[in-house]
């Protein structure tokens, strides 16, 4: 990593406190491809940390490069890369296993033991920059079909994908989906484009319910943070006229991860995506009754390519889920705006 | 059932001997209703019933009425039915589970040890007549939205939803469906509308590859009865780019499941829904060695709630498979038709 | 019903409430037989119903007889059996499903919407009696091998074979059960049966830990109540020398759930059989980073047959679990005993 | 590998023609242990292309070390190596998987697209020689409890495991093994550690059924390679009083399969682990209307942790499969013992 060139970052000290400072650009080392990066999502993720100096358990200790869900063109190629090549256009899959411990050799890389990168989560540097390194190997070639963008938005797809995935979708199914962010409505697309017949989502914003609408939620509910989970509940099976055969949390609110459960047919599942409070209370009696099961949904799991497929193929458009764009050097701006809850994804153009 | 009024029945006495008779007017018993029949679907198991006096191990012992696919409406009820009243349009499950066996209780009620009544197969009268009766928990009522002809068309369509169930079909795949007849047709519908994104189809008949295409195959693929299985597996694998990561067979015949097996992705499943000879040779060793799962698919299995779904909710449209249409009193055209695979779907209308 | 002759029964009216009352011999209905009792065990669920009027959700509203778990000798034949004569040795399955609904067609008898029958809970009575009448269809024929006692211990050996289904136990495995009551040992005796090579064992009675020791725990674990579940955890991890790969709830204690959850290999599975509190705090965001999903169990589904296999074939050996035995006209101190928690299961004798 | 010492090892250069020749001593490489190797053991593959040049598609194109079940002592470190020392006991896992290709990556280690080694098979030289190097990741260290021999015994046991796992072995079942091979044994002694209570094992010798018998088999039945399937299933039903819940086929037998198949309960698996001929005919429409499924099982999975805990558990005691022993000098011998299937698990030792 010895090169003089530097460039801007938007680097997090922690708790409210979001930096552009200059940073050396790198060069790729074995294995890696070197990516001008062109857009930044900002994540619910991304304003727990600016907010609280934390996401869950994972506190800020060193300051780091924000910034897991982007898209880029490779500027140049490390050693032994033979996948890609200069120009290729790539969306980057920010969690990078080790892919030799029990649980990689198993199946389950999102939750390996040993991550070699999470991008732009404490400890890794993100891509909130105008240059930046990857593995190859979790780099995604675009299809010419797909701008910048959308490979931007393949991350938050991806997380949507592994979320229908936990939770069973099965096609001609009644889906509820708590949170209607853009986790929520990338789950919300997933589920349509995995044969849900009816989405029922909720959120406690009217805009974003409206989206929802927009792009193919059949039902929406409005809730107040301190509803009781059981009223609502029964208001999401009158709207959709019939029991959730799968739930999915997204929103990260212990009222709806209730809700979830007492919405759900018995002997169906719930899937937990949403990031909330280290400890949450659920309706263990009602769930034990029913044997409603809780599938939680770490990240993605070989979802990009399914993610791409989806966007390739016209079943799902993720391109109206950018509702504001601000340029690399508005960063903190970008924040503000996305602590506002403004719209719906925020994004953040690096290169032109 | 002693009623003195006599109504025309199309009854199958064996290999290529199917009569229009007279028979009685049923009366509905305990827990069934009588339903006036619409239309009713010839199913490639009639056409074996005519053309060698049996359908795999099912032979023909008695005459039997034929028609398992139909739909109707209600005329009369029977002793203890609150579910369906006089004038409800319905789709009938021809299969109907004792719902005590071991099978039955373990959700497998397709394959019940003791099934209480298979319309239109070797001991059990079917449809192709004005009236007939069934229980009503095995009739489905038909939303507002849906038409006759499409009630009858959900039996084939159920079919295919339990094919691409016991397949595993996934949001983002690309799927391989061999035979484009019907069953062929319902079952690629079906995974389209389960997420597949690459669905290929082979057939032998190309008119059956065009239909497939204008309802939405991404790939077809012409083949001969003796076509080497290898060879036609690379073509499937070369269209579309990449190997099966599901499989149904949908022809019956051998050699399409011994492609089915070579064209599937090693880890992943080729179901087999088609009905053949009674054995089978499958290319084992390549399947040993690719850990490559035959899931055989019998039937339904709950199937019909889901079909009823897609097709009100517009993700399946099934109404171009209707192709040819008769009489009731023509029903012995109609099989003349049907054996020649002329079209797709043959219906015979047995009520105006 | 209409039978002069009476008999003595233990009936609960509410909260501390349990009486002695003569109450009529009943006559089997059609698809019954008629039982002489042989012995019932008390379960933790009856202790649940004396100490708090109530069982979780279920409310005691009007009085019924108690006694879920018991075994007797068929004494009379009603209409229509025919799998069962009179002398017959038998097991009963308190819990009768309709057979007809939705969750009972896909194979989830026991969370049926529509119970017939779920012997000795609210508005069914059940077998604390020298006298009672049960379906034929859900009373089990006793091996010769097996003694009235065993039959009587089948039922929680049940809730036991289910749990560990619902858990995911695999051959080789290292299991964790909390708590150490008759439901953890029937439980840690089917997990070792089932392969498990070490099970750890938690309770707040080191007596139990013996017993659960002497009977094939591998390690044990003394907690108190109010243990903070991360130090429980990592002693248990401590103890096994490894994470557990299935764990198994059986205490009904909400620090227990957090101690299996957080004891439990990251994307493996707690199964929940044990009653607690109708609502409780799990640690949430634990759960969601290491995808440890939680399965609920209820009772059992088609355990008995199972248990029957494991105890006649000598993989289990049930026995000790019976500590003490009482008459039934002792059933009262009979309670008093299982209260204080002495010793393990508490029998009551109903015919010698 | 530039090293002068020179050791004698046992080369396969094509049908009925092996040779014992000098062989250079190899050095440990980067992530590589160097070997003393204990003993080896014989396997129906290694069989398979002394007899026929070939084991299924796999055929001999160069020379190579034969032996890929074996066991011994660390003898030498390679670059970056800590999980292992020198004098560690060691059982090796022949089947090296790349760990980046899809199948990987989604935990299918086992049918790896790129198998990195596969030793002692076509383009991998394995054990029978005194000194190997196989990569420390797939070696495991022996518990101090389990002889070098025992270690060897892992790799038979792993593909017993592995096949369990794939036929869903559950408590209480009933298991039908066909074929009392070294395979077969090692799956009947998986099965019943994994809960089954009755296992019924066919094969065409008697002696093996003996055997089989003595190591814990339930029923055995001694057939003949043209008998008729059907009869053989109805024998075998008859023989354990029920239908079989799982089979697994473990001797490369066309009928075998068949009578698996046709003897197996509805709704449930056959698991096919015996390597047999390249194609093979099986009863497809019993196994249509029945929903038999049929699940492909190649060598093991993370199995070798298993088989290494039930052996130290005491849940399996594999020593008795070993009923031959030959120096390295003798495996010309060897071979000819295991060619005549003389006992069960011939067994070379290259160091003592």
């Amino acid at each position: 990593m010895s090169n003089s060139k530097m460039q801007l970052a938007a680097v997090i000290y922690g708790k409210d406190d979001l930096r552009m400072e200059e940073r050396p650009v790198p060069l790729p080392g074995k294995g890696e491809v070197q990516i001008a990066v062109a857009c930044v999502g900002i994540c619910g993720s991304d304003v727990h940390f600016l907010q609280e100096g934390a996401c869950g358990t994972f506190l800020i200790e060193e300051p780091f490069v924000l910034g897991h869900e982007f898209s880029g063109t490779v500027t140049s190629i490390g050693e032994g890369v033979t996948s890609l090549k200069i120009g290729d256009r790539v969306a980057t899959e920010p969690l990078v296993p080790c892919r030799k411990c029990d649980l990689c050799l198993t199946g389950r890389c999102n939750i390996c033991r040993n991550k070699v990168c999470f991008c732009g989560t404490p400890g890794f540097d993100g891509g909130l920059r105008a240059i930046c390194c990857h593995p190859a190997n979790f780099c995604h070639r675009l299809p010419d079909s797909l701008t910048l963008e959308e490979g931007m938005l393949l991350e938050p797809l991806a997380v949507g994908v592994h979320g229908c995935e936990r939770a069973g979708i099965k096609p001609g199914s009644s889906v509820l989906v708590t949170g209607a962010g853009p986790i929520g409505i990338a789950t919300l697309l997933t589920a349509k484009a995995s044969g849900a017949t009816k989405v029922c989502i909720t959120d406690i914003l009217q805009e974003r319910l409206n989206f929802a609408k927009s792009v193919g939620a059949t039902h929406t509910l409005l809730v107040k943070a301190r509803d009781d989970p059981q009223t609502v509940a029964s208001k999401v099976k009158d709207l959709m006229g019939c029991e959730a055969e799968a739930s999915i949390e997204c929103s990260g609110s212990e009222e709806a991860l209730s809700v979830a459960i007492l919405a759900t047919k018995p002997g169906k599942v719930v899937a937990v995506v949403g990031i909330g409070n280290t400890n949450q209370t659920i309706p263990a009696f009602h769930a034990l009754l029913n044997e409603i099961d809780i599938h939680f949904s770490f990240t993605f799991r070989k979802s990009h390519e399914i993610a791409i497929e989806l966007v390739a193929s016209g079943k799902v458009n993720i391109k109206p889920l950018v509702t504001h764009r601000f340029k690399l050097d508005k960063a903190v701006e970008a924040f503000e705006c996305a602590k506002n809850r403004q719209g719906m994804k925020v994004a953040i153009t690096c290169n032109d």
